[in-house]
């Protein structure tokens, strides 16, 4: 019999969808001694929750957070809200002795989420930040292949994030669904939402980062708000960023993110070069992974790319047969799983607060040195 | 309040899993009149299936597929076994009134499937055969652009269908998972279980076909049994087949599929040539199409790699955002969410089982053809 | 000192100033005994080719083939004329006891080629004919893997070569250009023009070709003549021909060009799945081989994408450095520095006429098997 | 009549190979006013330069470049020499009143580049500087586009240049062949080499750079000599650069290079996003340039790979037929042709000295801005 986990989900947006969709489904595909219950569902606006909550079948709803957070039937506590909010729901949940979920970036700023640390390790509750691209098969197989050794020496990082949407100056800022637009809603723009990914990604693969140096762009200036559109308001968030990085290994990379790509939809890349070998991926080929072996016979060198999807590759052995690919949404799935799998080996699940924390560290560092034009030494401490 | 439709699943392997999955999604992703319901799950392995019932949340389970057949409860039957009992089940089904779903290929030969049509046309109950792939967003755009009439007079048509799991010849056959290398069970080899997906796409792109001209071959001679390692019997399928085609507008095409293409994992392709445009997809890269239109600038022309995730693609309205992949399963949901909607609206769903019929009567010209060397007209009637 | 050899060219089109600068390039990049004179060219258009002569620096002209056979200064006859004059040529440039190069196809027909033989072999002189494309170096790359004998048991071959320039019905046929469109100067359309190169491939690759069943099609069924626009005639050359294969060695395969594949301007494929592994290379990416390689680490194996730019790689050490690519010039000069490298040691040069008229022996069979719609076993002698 | 114009060539490695094969072909290929005379060859290392000479039809040597300069047979200077040469060369040629040719980096630095303009302004001469990827057709193909102002604003540019061939310690520097790793001679590393290039073809597309912040790294710290192999010294150019971009116009921008990707040969790329289309280039498959327009049908979207071969693209009508490519060293030839029309039409020809010298101002910037870790605003007067 398998031990009921319940949920209490905060927000029902893009994020609240693709994480009820994971508690729905990751029993049927693997083998747990948890089963997540989606016990209850809370935002502010009752009419949408209601129909949220129906479609995925939430057993009850809340309009209020910190209702939610006191109830006694709730064990985990998701947070699927705008990042001004995760700060005191998360310190909440924590004190509650709630387990936490929350959506990346992890905070505001590191400040606050120095708080939410301090807090979680107060109670030690288990807890997982939802950088879930660390679920894609293909970016799981390329942490294998560093952790098999098979790069050597790094040498090279090189990581883009770029998508296209707010080119058009017509979109507006702020609002239910445009809140990553405004910045006392998200705290940045492209460096929170997108190059948080890209950090987690490289300091899971390479390790630390040392130093930044960072340049952030705003194209356009002003946009009419999403709830009240005859109100025109600056937009404060960096439509773009990229930053120059030092890691502590040595090795030294590029990022760069930005919504104004035009033609890249959610081309999330990272290449890694090694003395004895290199990675390459792209999220828009999300089922493929690119390895350049040099130990391969001279006249047969080449740049692999391998189908993911075989049952020998990381999650793939849960899903279907080879060559079928999964989506966007599996990789939510393959993270819950791996969370339910810690609750029951004792393991700690990453990411968690702790590592988050780390990624938003950088993450201010990127925007300090923004702002002050300079190369930025980055306290984890 | 959704009206319930009550399914009973036959069969519980792969085709079984992907299924239950769609019934269980459906409704969360798209806005139906119809919802299904997991009544009744049928195997004759009662140990086993009940596991399956469990993990799907299959209400009842029954061992007997006329048990099955029988109850009142039971609104759709759902054939998900070998091929040899589609033609049995489904005009069982039919004769008791059930809505008939049918994995494909829609029976062993011809014969067999001219009764199933029979008997369906007989009590007019509604009918779907799950060729699935229809439901990828790429193709059904390819489809969309065939419909623009943007290719004008369409002169070639080339399919292939490739894979690689068979080459070992350890690889037992028969028995409840290679059941698809015994011809008993399958009725043939690749022409059944997969160029019957590259005629169904074909001629639904393209219009039926007249005439074929095949190859077979079967490169293993001999293989053990799965359920009796120590015996050894002929393999009967067709491990690889690839034929000529003239379509009846005039089109000519090559199809070719194989079990044995070394690197191929499920290389699904398609490619059509017209007067102004072509089109080409490659179910390896199942969430793009490749598009080259004519009336392009003329120093501009080039084949548009089009990710299919943007909310005007087909089905895309329904997921998650532009730049998020869906997979192999959710082709199988759109393809269920059609068939609801065509409840509701009384549209006949495509493909159906006289579609089906059709491609079956191709299968079986290209069989028939490559046993007596020569070319075969189509008689579709 | 470098030992002089007379050429003498017929023909001043595409082919005429392909071989032109072959010759005048050949030993600046390769260190050979032998050094091409430009001697003579002949045409039947003098002022035309006294502008083409003055452009090569050949160093006399002729208006008449007959007399440059005659000429006792030339060593070397090199035929670039339209199909229909190669028989005629090249028997009295053998019987005068010249060295004879002669563009692909070798001929009309495989009886005009089994005359052109015969006339070689009497007096033994040298021959070359210039399927050029197995010296782009990633071609000699899958020869040397398939000598390597890296693939194991062959299953697969297949072949395209698609093109698109004869859509627009406005192209005339005939004329000093359009030569190849008309059947009396070309013999057939796209099996003799295109398919013979990926027939000479294959057969280089795999081994002889057993039997084949071919479908032709003409598209367009009248053209204007070029020389003549008031006129307008049938259209006889096939326009688009396909066809399976049978090999000797029990592999299977299917063939396929045309000049209607919108999109395609010289896709020259071919794909050969072994046992082992498979090899794939389509000459609008003529640089890159694609390697699949079953023996590799299973979690990594991939089609490897091989850039044929290094040292190492076929002919590319006589070029310029890994990374920097040669282009279609190059394979005519590969294929000159070859012959003269065998005029020196002795070796046969391949492909010669003999190996020529095997290839013209599958196009006859191929174009038969189309006319009497039935298979045709391939007769070599 | 063509014009006799004589040609001094000063060096005969890599580059004196690429050049001197672009004087004997550019006549061939391209019907100009002007002639290339191969008249004579000069480099200090008699016996070798002599072989070099005679391969490639110079028709006399020099060993000392002064003596070169001061023959009144010659009008061009064309420098191909390690880079701490080309003041000195270009200064001597310049006021002898010769054309001068200089390979690039313009020279060491931008002081030793602005003598050389000086020089040359004081003179009048002529002058080219070899940046020859702006002849690459797809990448003028890239500016074509700019020019017909297809992109609208330009958001962001992001240039690599990635070679893997220094990883190998053993590797030494210095000497005949390997003078690039040498700071005396190169005066940079990638720097000068690679991001030269990346940052001519920038500014060439996009505008002037306005400030430029920049990290180097060195990492293999030091390597024995060529021409001693038993004295290792420190290696003192830059292995590595990265740097972040602010353009004139608003655009922001990233560059990276290095010659530590392993896997990587000669992938020099760029992209450019535009508010209403984007371009994508990478030498690897250089004859393609990948284009995205927005202007397209919503559901057609797609980044074209437009094949650079036709004869309406630049440069392609002076080569083969479509779909046949050319390679690296006709960059050269289609620069040079470019040169002698200029010499007719009276056009400067672009890029010349005045040009080199920015992209030098540009180069000293980013090693500036890497050594004291700041941004540079770069000053061009």
């Amino acid at each position: 019999m398998k031990k009921k986990i319940n949920i209490g989900l905060i927000g029902y947006g893009f994020m609240g969808r693709a994480h009820s969709n994971a508690y729905r489904r990751v029993n049927q595909f693997f083998d747990l001694d948890y089963e997540p219950v989606l016990k209850a569902a809370c935002a502010r606006k009752e009419d949408k929750l209601k129909v949220f909550a129906q479609n995925w079948g939430w057993k009850s709803i809340e309009t209020d957070w910190k209702k939610l957070v006191g109830r006694d039937d709730i064990d985990v506590i998701d947070i699927c809200t705008p990042n001004n909010l995760h700060h005191d729901i998360a310190i909440a949940a924590a004190e509650k002795g709630k387990i936490v979920f929350c959506e990346k970036p992890l905070a505001m700023n590191a400040t606050e989420g120095g708080d939410i640390l301090k807090a979680v390790k107060k109670t030690g509750v288990a807890n997982l930040v939802w950088f879930n691209y660390r679920r894609v098969p293909a970016i799981a197989l390329a942490k294998q292949i560093m952790n098999e050794d098979r790069l050597g020496r790094v040498f090279h990082y090189r990581a883009k994030y770029l998508q296209d949407w707010t080119i058009n100056v017509d979109v507006p800022q702020g609002g239910a669904t445009l809140w990553r637009l405004d910045a006392d809603a998200a705290g940045s723009g492209v460096t929170g939402d997108l190059l948080a990914h890209s950090i987690d990604t490289a300091m899971w693969l390479i390790g630390e980062i040392d130093s930044v140096c960072a340049i952030t762009e705003t194209f356009v200036k002003e946009r009419k708000l999403q709830e009240d559109p005859n109100t025109v308001k600056p937009v404060k968030i960096d439509d773009a960023c990229a930053f120059l990085v030092k890691f502590k290994n040595g090795a030294i990379g590029t990022f760069e993110s930005t919504r104004y790509a035009r033609g890249r939809k959610n081309q999330n890349t990272f290449e890694v070069n090694g003395e004895n070998a290199s990675i390459c991926f792209d999220l828009e080929d999300a089922h493929r992974l690119q390895y350049f072996d040099h130990g391969d016979d001279s006249h047969l060198q080449g740049w692999r790319s391998i189908l993911v999807t075989d049952f020998e590759h990381p999650y793939m052995d849960h899903w279907w047969v080879p060559g079928c690919v999964i989506g966007y949404e599996h990789t939510f799935i393959n993270a819950l799983a791996d969370f339910l799998m810690s609750l029951k080996t004792g393991e700690k699940y990453s990411p968690d607060i702790e590592e988050a924390l780390k990624t938003q560290v950088v993450c201010d560092a990127v925007l300090s040195s923004a702002k002050n034009k300079s190369w930025e030494i980055v306290q984890y401490e």
